[in-house]
């Protein structure tokens, strides 16, 4: 199984993609590739949104995943915050749309504890143990590109756990 | 000039074309189309985000409009409803960008005062202005179609007393 992982975020969103190779009773995750879209500040808002999907629809192309997994989003900012969070992640789940992906949502809390084991974990702590599961040689930069993969990971975590469970996949 | 207006909502989303015939001193406007997306329930988000772009993006390239009004977004709604608001707007913004065209942002006040003279008129005084103001036989509808093409016309009296002023248009 592959996952595309998004963190979305009005300055950077951080993508990933995660496979599992099912071969072994528990499945091992190898990372594909991982990256960061940074938005130019020249650009106006529409021509933001414009660039994070032409990039985010590219990379769905390039890696052809099952899933696309997502951060369900954390009420406790501002309303101006999210409705900017919300244009950005508007483009990303239209990008999945249009490739015909199902999308996948997890809580912060519950992706950091899949990750690391503790729901309140730290970016830094995020980003070692995402290194570790994915048996990476150096931590993945930005951490936004780490929160990508650790959704991913999420993802799989939770879909091998139905899987041992034998629930639907 | 050709202004394209959306009103962008979580479960409706109205769009109108509203052209201004620059023969005289004051502009005549009329109105080429008006319309409302209602989205459907049995779609998940990312379906129904999708549906509004290609919506959106097909009635562009239709009537090939110089702007693009929008409204900008009013904070007094919670966090979790201008997130969902903000996933729509993201869509329409990048249908714009998409189409090369500049977006104009109107505060919900600035739109009723340009249309009704009133900052804070009801929905069906806006309906009834806009009729009027666009020599419509009926007043449009739904509510939401009504607001986008006030969202137009506010963009057309702005361009209009700063064209009147001698300033850039």
């Amino acid at each position: 199984m592959r996952v595309f992982g998004i963190d979305c975020g009005t300055e950077i969103t951080g993508f990933g993609v995660v496979d599992s190779d099912d071969s072994g009773r528990l499945s091992r995750l190898v990372c594909q590739t991982s990256g960061a879209i940074r938005l130019g500040k020249t650009l106006s808002a529409s021509q933001r949104l414009a660039e994070v999907h032409r990039i985010l629809s590219a990379e769905l192309q390039r890696w052809q995943p099952e899933v696309v997994a997502i951060e369900e989003v954390f009420y406790s900012v501002n309303a101006k915050s999210a409705l900017k969070l919300g244009q950005v992640r508007g483009v990303a789940l239209l990008a999945a749309a249009q490739c015909g992906l199902p999308v996948a949502e997890y809580a912060p809390l519950s992706i950091k504890s899949s990750v690391v084991g503790y729901g309140l974990a730290k970016k830094e702590q995020v980003q070692f143990m995402v290194a570790r599961l994915l048996s990476l040689s150096a931590l993945p930069e930005p951490a936004d590109a780490a929160d990508a993969l650790a959704i991913a990971i999420c993802h799989l975590h939770t879909a091998q756990t139905i899987a041992l469970q034998g629930g639907p996949r």
